[in-house]
């Protein structure tokens, strides 16, 4: 029997101790003003158990993590119709790189890297009729995952993105000219934005993937929303693709799918036992939260568990 | 209890309904000769039980599926050394792409596209001495691994290789332009050909992969080749990196870590309970096993196993 | 004497049995329903005499020709300080790549390239304050030239042109991103497609390039724009980049400084002689006039004229 | 009248004061020991006059200026065909870029890359027979040019670009497994390494170009060399591709056909006037000699020489 208290308490001690190394996101003014010295890590298990350490309380802006939910959603509404327009193979360039997409006619590599997250919430526009009805139903997909109806986003982050964001808008505008984005690229890209900009602390986190671990279902209130096989189908591409240019890394030192976001946080899975949520602002050159990365190391080592 | 029999037979049965379909590989002429309508398929368990169907008696090129032993044998003698000279990230590209290679300043992503594999022969070749030897231990690796001494290279198929092989010597004496290969880029380019034309039967190369499911540990004979978390992290390379540019496709749609060689072999782990070998010499447009991919899709479905 | 009435009406025979090859524009219903069965071919010497055959006096969307009026407005502002933000190499690649924009940190390879005129443009505002005021004086440098004061663009095209203009926004949110933009992207490129959008016939725009075969001195009027070494510098630019990635088979073929647009105007400049004009709507596969190119090929050989 | 004698004396005056700037090639050491305080400037004229300043009888390695005369001999051999195997477009990439030439099926850009320079001595080997025959036609080429019949190779040079010569043997390899390359690479390139390892003077440089200012034809000896279209078609093919990556630059600030040497040498025509060469082995980043480049920005300004 694992003492999972206790393993979150050592990762604790040693990976605080390396506070001052990486660099909070600094391309907007809300996040880079966000304390580096902060940390968290929460797991919540298939029979419900959670088990905390750190600032695991503080909200902060989820990011690309935004990317998990809104693919489980578009997966859930189009299926395999979904693939003619996102693909599902890693990028092998940065997570915003043009060129690819480019030379790849505007379908974006997958759906985990911005082009392909933009698309992801196109279509979600198309579904639901425009874009705040579709911002709504993420809101409300990820408030009923986390169990918490308080969950929303900031304002600030996502206005901040929008004047910051010309990188993103070049991406979407370039995919509307190869006829990959349906709506104005300026809405796509602001309701992109909103999603990214949901605020949600890393307990929360931790239980909103829980699904995920469980063939689809959630363990806890019986809820089923998508297939078991849809399920391991988003776990393979978090392997393969959920951590930008260093998935391969990932994948090669912790052995879990995950997804990080530049706001710090790192969400993995335990396949069968558990959803995990680490939290530090601070992130490595690659983009993905520094601290969190070496106590997610750090974890599959003292625990075992590795999907390999 | 899972009838592994059945299930090959099941998938026998289907599978070869689709002969006709894909096509061998035709650079040289060795391999374009196969008989495109053969299939095979072999399980061997941890317990060290066989299950095999179709063709897996019959011998052929292993190819690329090389590249995980002479990983294997390397990453036992470098260990973190290693990569300083290859990495462990998806290409995004094609198996023989310079256009990365270039950018990365001769550093290749990982070990499973060939100028990776190229660097790796050229580090058994420095630590081995010389040619033949680094060649020798190779050999004789992969025999150990099956059991089988007879196993042994076809110099038809290293010779034909050899005329035609221009892209990989173009991939070599790049990476001697950048200093990442020690020796004369035409001797590493001719290693590394007698290695992918090894030849060997579904049979054996099944049973040659069970100590990547078992921590590094042959099950059977007690051998320990490797650390288990090695062979945790050789099974991550392979999901994220082993079918070229179709691997997130193999683990979205597969969702086990596996190697594919354009002899049409494919091998397949599941980790802790057995290794895995399909062959059938067509190839589908990403230069994998069309007919091994088929069943290695139909076989996940129908045993439930998956990583995810 | 070379008698270019002559010359003009042998080519006029020559070219138009060409009609029905090529392709006329079709990103943009204005442009696609153009007839493409015209041609013109104008001549304006330094001494201020004019040969005209064909469509002479139809007026058709300048496009791209119009960079080089920009260009040299920009040049005559900012002289060296201009390189800062766009160079003047050939790009070795299509007009409207983002590939290398992204790879060269948002510098646009020249000032003919889609990328490179959206910057000068960029300039030009930045210069007269806003975007109607740079317009107005773009516009009244080209009346200036071609001694027309009637001259101005059509609206339906460059509105249809915004419509459609997804990848020149996207080249403009790029270079924004890496702060080689210093206005709204969309204004900016709003400011572009009216240029482009310019209506002129050969006549006028034979006489407007006049000053670039006369040292920057406008022969007729006596008005200097520009000095000697801008005026030869325009030129080279024109040389080594005015045909996107048909350049350097303009130079290889004509030999003279040109400069295409997609309308299916040409301009070329004979140093010290003449400013020349061809038009016809449909386009060769690299997007230049297919009989102007045809015709100024003929031209050359005919006259004897080149830089070479 | 222009004093000619006087301007090489100024510009020597002039540009000797940089010495020190700039780096002599250093990937091989028979260049990398050449002395950088090292300066000529050479011109023959259409009458056979000839002025000279500096170091005019010191014998380089003319490099890349062979490209010109190797280029030369394939279009009289072959004539349009032979674009089928090499084009004329400038590059925009790097002198050995393998990118460009992955994406583009072994085609190189133009005949004075690196690639496209291999191709053509592929040709002339295709043509006389063997590597042998071929290197005499093209030394016998280059005599006959500079009248003089000592001129030879260094063996030192072409033997240690041999040994070093990966990145070029990586281009050749490419383009072979492309089809673009009929005999062994290893010889086409040691041949282009010969070619490459001619040495001349500034003398005997400016005289052996000087059938490219007159249409093709000396104006000396009254020898036809090749047709006036073909004498211009080369000029128009330097003036455009030259330079490597500064072709824009060159064509901007001297607004002459030339080609470069890493050797130093920098040979350079007026069309109906001269021929020039100047000799300086520290280069600027762009691989040309800064001191040459410069020289020749002084000779323009103060001759008044442009074809623009």
């Amino acid at each position: 029997m694992i003492d999972y208290q206790e393993i979150l308490e050592e990762i604790y001690e040693e990976v605080t101790k390396h506070y001052g190394e990486g660099r909070v996101a600094d391309y907007i003014p809300a996040l880079s003003e966000v304390d580096p010295r902060q940390f968290a890590f929460s797991i919540v298990t298939k029979e419900g158990d959670e088990y905390h350490v750190g600032d695991s309380s503080v909200k902060f802006s989820i990011q690309s993590i935004s990317k998990l939910f809104t693919f489980t959603l578009a997966l859930d509404i189009y299926s395999r119709e979904l693939y003619k327009r996102v693909g599902v193979e890693p990028s092998g360039n940065p997570f915003n790189s043009l060129v690819q997409l480019e030379y790849e006619h505007g379908i974006p590599r997958n759906p985990f890297i911005n082009a392909g997250a933009i698309v992801i919430t196109d279509t979600l526009i198309n579904h639901y009729g425009d874009d705040y009805k579709a911002f709504e139903v993420v809101l409300n997909f990820v408030r009923d995952l986390a169990g918490d109806s308080s969950i929303t986003f900031d304002p600030v982050v996502s206005t901040s993105e929008m004047e910051h964001g010309f990188r993103n808008l070049s991406l979407a505008n370039l995919m509307k000219s190869f006829d990959n984005l349906d709506n104005d690229p300026r809405v796509v890209v602001q309701t992109y934005f909103k999603q990214c900009a949901i605020s949600m602390n890393s307990r929360e986190l931790a239980r909103s993937v829980l699904y995920l671990a469980n063939g689809g279902v959630d363990p806890v209130t019986g809820k089923e929303y998508i297939t078991k096989t849809q399920a391991r189908r988003i776990n393979a591409v978090m392997l393969t693709c959920g951590h930008y240019d260093a998935s391969g890394e990932f994948a090669f030192h912790v052995g879990l799918p995950g997804k990080s976001g530049v706001g710090g946080g790192v969400v993995a899975v335990v396949p069968g036992e558990m959803g995990i949520c680490t939290f530090s602002p601070a992130l490595n050159k690659y983009g993905n939260s520094h601290l969190g990365t070496l106590a997610l190391e750090m974890f599959v080592e003292k625990s075992g568990f590795s999907i390999f």
